[in-house]
């Protein structure tokens, strides 16, 4: 089924620049258009930031929801039809998809070859989801962020969740999950995959669980398999598999505080008590493994029996899962299919690093992809926040890709400034923890933006930030004039007594005397402190009024 | 000067319980009435929590802002007007002070004694502030939250700054802080002094630079003299002083991507530079000593070379200065003054366990009390996410107060939201690190709402949350009606599919035929499976249709 077929459905989607920059590409060896945001600053000098939003923010390409975005990537794959990227990587082959990922994350093709070999990194690309731009999430890469969307029995629309989408990734999202649970879950996903330039991901178990009427008891291998080929087929890049939730695993959760709280976990859970069997999904991870192969479909792993609360952080339930996703991660990989592994969930601080220790050490380093984790219970409606502080650590040990929460976790699903709300929040965490690993992109972003501070570069400031927007809005607040974007004050202090400002001269001073050193500070002082202080006058008068 | 002679001014506060809670006293063996917030939940179970928020939410108590809180402390300082609690501590004397704080932070108060007699905690409690409720704040308590008010010459009114204080502590905000740089500085004080239930702590040095027309160099120690002591009369309970920017610091920063972005920071070392001569805070810091200990006044020792981007964290400059805050704090503490210590910030994530060690080490563990620090600076207008992620880290290595930060950071003063946003984003940060520092009350807490949220008790969950009004305001966005807030079924999922409920069946079968180990799931469980697949049926029967 295409676009086409539901003229009906009419997505009003937001295009157009990001304020106060463009679009800009480059081009690779072999001709491949790499795309990244211009911000131009008012000194002259430029800065590029990684660009997830696609065609949608370029004003020259032509966008048509209902044809669906260019499917640029058709022509890469010729002659590739019969390999995933990791088995061309084991091969000693960089794909068109390594030599695009290279370019946009600044690192040389064979680098991203052999990460992707070891299974360290996985590029999420099935080969009927052409419209997608390459990239790459693994540990010695910029952290990434994934956004959830998705309607449900109770809420939402095929036209919202496009949107959602796009809004999503204009914003930086990484990839994004399609959740839907309600009706129309073929068509939802076909408006989405059609239309989105990053991977997509699902968790096929959800729509077959729609298919049986909803009782987990009557799922069946067949049923399974016939979904996630339909999903396969269709483009779904990355699949959300809870194989590693095991019969003799489920009693473990029974004295837990907040028993499963996976969807898919508890799903599996039931079916497994119910039939007294072994997760079908365990027993057929072969076959899984075959048809997944047959796209190029990553795994992701998911982790069942996650915690769902403080209490049961890091439990005998979660770290007994793990141990057989590591299992299923070397089955996949033997296979060669891309394997991520997903995390919790709700972590206090002092248990976070574990969770990337043990995962790097039962899965062989295969990309951990996590949930938050939530750094306590106790703020819903802040979700984005509590979780923030432990997505910002669990990426500083290694963790690859992050998973957002918006305001609206636990308590209903997010509406679009939900999802920019919570998009950006998670990139404040990758971007904190890519600057924490010492990568030099990231601190020279950090290092662009201080320095436009200082030098009341004010529009400078609020382009080079992440939400350029609500940036300048907070600033109009205060001082809404027009001047006040190249004033030499802040509007924290006012004109007449700002500290920045007084650095500035103190800095001026010190350099045109060479004061640079301890030593040359108590050299010859007294007779310029009186020069100082001339000048000092004119130190508090704004620049506004001279 | 008292708030009577300021009839005109005519603030409008916010008082009443908050939702879902009331106001509850605990009497000491010496009377004192120790305020908490009990929570009732709906299963006659109930939780107490720290409350800050004074007589505003006990609908019992007689608010009038022109008369002031009651003096309580009035009585209890008989006989003691001529020693500190630190005096007393080390004395072996367990004062009224520590008596109440030990009640509300639940310790023995011979422990309260010993960490203030050693200095590794303070009661900020000027002798002339007898209406606020004593606080102690030190590692081995509950890390503490500091809200930042105060008018400027551009924006704000006396009326606002007192609704700002009553709101900040409503939310949680342990102290607070008058930064008022504009016109009326003493007249807003008294304001916010005589209304505070909650420790008022101020930078002095702000209020003399107004008496000097604005002109770092124009200021002596005199003046500042004078105006430490008109502070200190009013009732102020803790200072900020910027003693350690030392002549022959500054040229330090002149190479930094920020310079000196303390406002304290950049007046002392203007005022060094135009006269070639040692700070005054400095050179008459034995006097500064004896005027604070005739008040009981606290020193939060400012860092005034603190870095103002990630760039210049941790440099020469700032643990230059933080070794002259550690020759003070010995000075301080040798005269019986309490005293604090600040800390940075803008630090990235590796570089903030090294703040903490290095001040414990130079100032004998002095109470650490830092802003934020942000752990990134690329997302001016989410600056309360992105210190937060650091003031958590930083909290659970040891900080004992963390100073917030709104959305407002950088570009402009914050509005009475934007308070609220703040106090609650750093309660969650301090709570998150009381909760990885092992405190059993923080995880009593957590553990209450997560059972109340696994047994879908909404209104528990709503009320025993840090912000009840918005958590039930976003539930009600997505399931608006009564009867969802006791349906068994969350708004993710919908009435149809819920993890929660599935696993609530699947713990009530484990429970229900013992299989709460590895062993019992084997024995004899084919038998009972055919059981759980009847009861599987009404599985998906939301409770609301049964």
């Amino acid at each position: 089924m295409t676009a086409a077929e539901h003229a009906e459905v009419r997505p009003s989607i937001t295009t157009g620049p990001i304020t106060g920059s463009r679009k800009h590409y480059t081009v690779t060896a072999s001709g491949f258009r790499v795309p990244s945001r211009r911000i131009e600053l008012s000194n002259g000098e430029h800065f590029d930031v990684y660009d997830t939003s696609g065609p949608y923010t370029d004003p020259d390409a032509t966008v048509d929801v209902h044809k669906g975005l260019p499917r640029t990537r058709e022509s890469w794959r010729e002659g590739r039809e019969h390999n995933t990227q990791l088995g061309w990587a084991k091969a000693g082959v960089v794909t068109p998809e390594m030599e695009f990922v290279a370019a946009r994350e600044r690192v040389d093709a064979e680098f991203v070859r052999s990460e992707v070999a070891r299974g360290r990194a996985v590029i999420p690309a099935n080969r009927n989801h052409p419209e997608t731009e390459p990239m790459i999430i693994g540990k010695n890469f910029l952290v990434k962020v994934n956004a959830n969307l998705g309607n449900s029995a109770v809420w939402s629309s095929v036209e919202e969740e496009v949107e959602k989408m796009v809004w999503a990734t204009r914003w930086g999202a990484d990839t994004v999950m399609d959740l839907s649970t309600g009706k129309r879950i073929h068509e939802t996903r076909e408006w989405i995959l059609r239309n989105s330039p990053v991977p997509v991901g699902t968790v096929p178990i959800y729509q077959a669980l729609e298919k049986v009427g909803g009782d987990p008891a009557k799922l069946s291998w067949e049923v399974y398999r016939d979904t996630v080929i339909e999903q396969c087929e269709q483009g779904v890049d990355y699949v959300t598999v809870h194989a590693g939730v095991l019969l003799r695993y489920v009693p473990l959760t029974a004295r837990r505080v907040t028993g499963i709280v996976s969807r898919g976990g508890s799903i599996m859970a039931a079916w497994c008590l119910a039939h007294h069997k072994e997760s079908f999904l365990y027993t057929h991870f072969e076959e899984l493994c075959d048809i997944l192969r047959a796209y190029d479909v990553t795994f992701s792993l998911g982790d069942g029996l996650r915690p769902g609360s403080i209490a049961d952080a890091n439990d005998r339930a979660q770290f007994a899962e793990l141990e057989t996703l590591g299992e299923l991660t070397r089955i996949a990989r033997e296979r060669d299919v891309q394997v991520m592994v997903e995390g919790p969930g709700h972590v206090p601080m002092h248990k976070i690093k574990e969770n990337v220790e043990r995962e790097e050490e039962l899965c062989g380093e295969a990309p951990f992809y996590t949930l938050g984790p939530l750094a306590t219970d106790i703020a819903p409606a802040y979700d984005h926040i509590t979780s923030a502080i432990g997505a910002a650590q669990i990426g500083r040990y290694g963790t690859a890709m992050l998973c957002y929460v918006t305001p609206k976790e636990h308590l209903g699903l997010p509406n679009r400034d939900d999802v920019k709300t919570g998009v950006i929040t998670y990139k404040i965490a990758a971007h904190a923890a890519d600057l924490a690993k010492g990568h030099p992109y990231a601190q020279d972003w950090d290092d662009a933006l201080s320095k436009a501070r200082f030098e009341f570069r004010w529009n400078d400031q609020f382009n080079l930030s992440l939400d350029p927007d609500t940036a300048r809005a907070f600033h109009d607040e205060t001082l809404p004039a027009e001047p006040a974007k190249t004033a030499h004050f802040c509007s924290m202090c006012g004109p007449k007594f700002c500290s920045m400002r007084i650095t500035q001269d103190v800095r001026a001073y010190a350099e045109e005397h060479g004061l640079t050193s301890v030593e040359a500070i108590d050299a010859g002082m007294r007779e310029k402190a009186k020069e100082f202080t001339d000048r000092g006058a004119q130190v508090y008068l704004p620049v506004v009024e001279r």
